[in-house]
């Protein structure tokens, strides 16, 4: 939630005036994305979002975003569409850095998390990892499980700062998720990042109106999205699990997309993982960001929380659903 | 440049069902004003823009700022326009702080300033003057001349640590503004704060698209206004004095209000006072604000330079101006 680059006015009219969108009418940074500066950019013609890349994106990783934005967009999903210029180029520089300006989407994001609001969120990741499935530039998961023991290993030495004994925890789970992690489960375009900041929806609608953010989007299990989401929309402020939310992300979920017997066996280990990629880039974060820096970093905490209540769970049942 | 108030969806959505303007369909926090948190604020009817006015604007005084737009807006100016609730109110709460919801503005505040920018600023200003010569809510001007001292004196111990002497050459130049203020000259609302932030052009364009953020608006000397722009507009990044510029200003806000020989003859003076002003409230947040803050102060040292400059002007003939 920061603007890093300050963009001129004269740049930006420079910049506007290689697309086919109209004369700028206003510019204005928001307040939304941790990673890259945004903007919203009216124009004559609509309003759009303008993103200068900053450096915790490779740049090389670029195409396989835009490029998914361009395909999800194409099959009818409410995500961002990389505007092109008027060359056929969406991916730019300004200001010396990659830049692109995208589609606005409607919507806002939820505060308080409502259970029909996990059952929206179900169907538009399920109908995401369909609409993905023919989407054919591959992207590995930087923060996949492959990824976990070098993060780790960068920053083990303050995790029992953070709390007494943590850095035993992480590496007890990172041993046995290694050792058992379900790499044979149906895989595809995931979005890794569905948090509620992501995800737009309409005031008193089910519906997710759109997604946005795709900047951690990769190749990886279908089902460890979902993980991921259970995290992020079904515990409540208090740590408690609310399964009530995880049914209904679920079971909307499995509407669009049936889970298999093996995918659901496989939730609660997949959970533990998705606590575990958290914890570690909390962590990582926690103990490497300066002071003075324009974002807090969030606390690690709550993702041991997490990890310690999916080290409990036996089953999906847990999660509301029976395994058949 | 900050969100200093999270809202929630279900808050935006309670607050603008209070309006006659439509559902709301985005909301988002923007990187504008640096005394209050700004939203951006879509309904299916237009954009607007939601103020949530933080500790440091005193909420007695927001009859008259947004009073004072509703008359500069019926009197046919570009700035802000409140909106009005259904029962009639503008001015609300929301999230436990006064908040008021004003119309969008198009327009981008310039950031290379050009000697066009100030031509339209002149006239701009001008308009504003005359426009709210009728406005019938008086505010004195809390950082007016007989607001320095106390001012000084809540951080003049620390004046010596920003620069050796600096305390001194307050004392002496607060001694000197105080037997000379030219307190007989033309007075009205003024702006009072009319930096390259709160002025809108549309690129390329001559004339002011729009005038933003009312929130030091008050009762003064209109001339002072005009000073206060020399300051922000004329000088170059090297901190030299461009007279082209504040020859484009002053004759382009005379040929709407003429100014008297005797406002003409006191422009060094105001230009002292206004350089002051500014030298003392940036003093006071370089050293009161906490280094974890969300907004970084600016330096003082920039109006120390000003200060010097206007000092040695004997006659307005340095602005590009001959007093007739």
């Amino acid at each position: 939630m920061a603007v890093y680059t300050d963009v001129s006015d004269e740049d930006i009219a420079r910049f506007v005036a290689e697309y086919d969108i109209g004369n700028v009418i206003s510019f204005k940074g928001i307040a939304e994305g941790v990673e890259n500066t945004n903007f919203l950019l009216q124009t004559d013609q609509a309003p759009f979002i303008l993103t200068l890349y900053e450096k915790r994106v490779n740049p090389d990783d670029l195409p396989f975003y835009l490029g998914l934005m361009d395909h999800l967009s194409s099959k009818g999903l409410n995500c961002p569409t990389p505007i092109h210029g008027t060359d056929g180029v969406a991916l730019r520089r300004l200001c010396g850095r990659p830049a692109a300006i995208t589609s606005f989407l409607n919507g806002m994001s939820p505060r308080r998390i409502q259970p029909h609001h996990c059952a929206g969120l179900g169907t538009a990741t399920a109908q995401l990892h369909t609409a993905g499935q023919d989407f054919d530039i591959y992207l590995g998961n930087a923060f996949g499980v492959k990824g976990w023991r070098p993060l780790f290993e960068s920053c083990r030495s303050d995790a029992n700062g953070v709390q007494p004994g943590l850095e035993q925890m992480i590496e007890v789970e990172l041993d046995f998720l290694e050792a058992n992690w379900p790499h044979h489960l149906p895989a595809g375009v995931i979005h890794a990042d569905l948090f509620p900041d992501n995800v737009f929806f309409f005031p008193g609608q089910d519906d997710v109106s759109g997604v946005i953010d795709f900047y951690f989007a990769c190749n990886d299990l279908l089902a460890y999205d979902l993980a991921i989401c259970m995290n992020a929309w079904c515990f409540e402020p208090d740590n408690s699990f609310n399964v009530t939310k995880a049914r209904n992300l679920l079971s909307s979920y499995g509407k669009v997309r049936p889970l298999s017997g093996d995918e659901l066996a496989a939730l609660p280990i997949l959970a533990r993982g998705a606590s575990l990629r958290f914890l570690l880039t909390r962590l990582y974060d926690w103990i490497n960001t300066p002071k003075d820096a324009l974002v807090t970093p969030k606390n690690p905490r709550e993702y041991i929380n997490k990890l310690r209540f999916h080290q409990r769970v036996d089953s999906a049942s847990a999660y509301g659903l029976s395994e058949e």
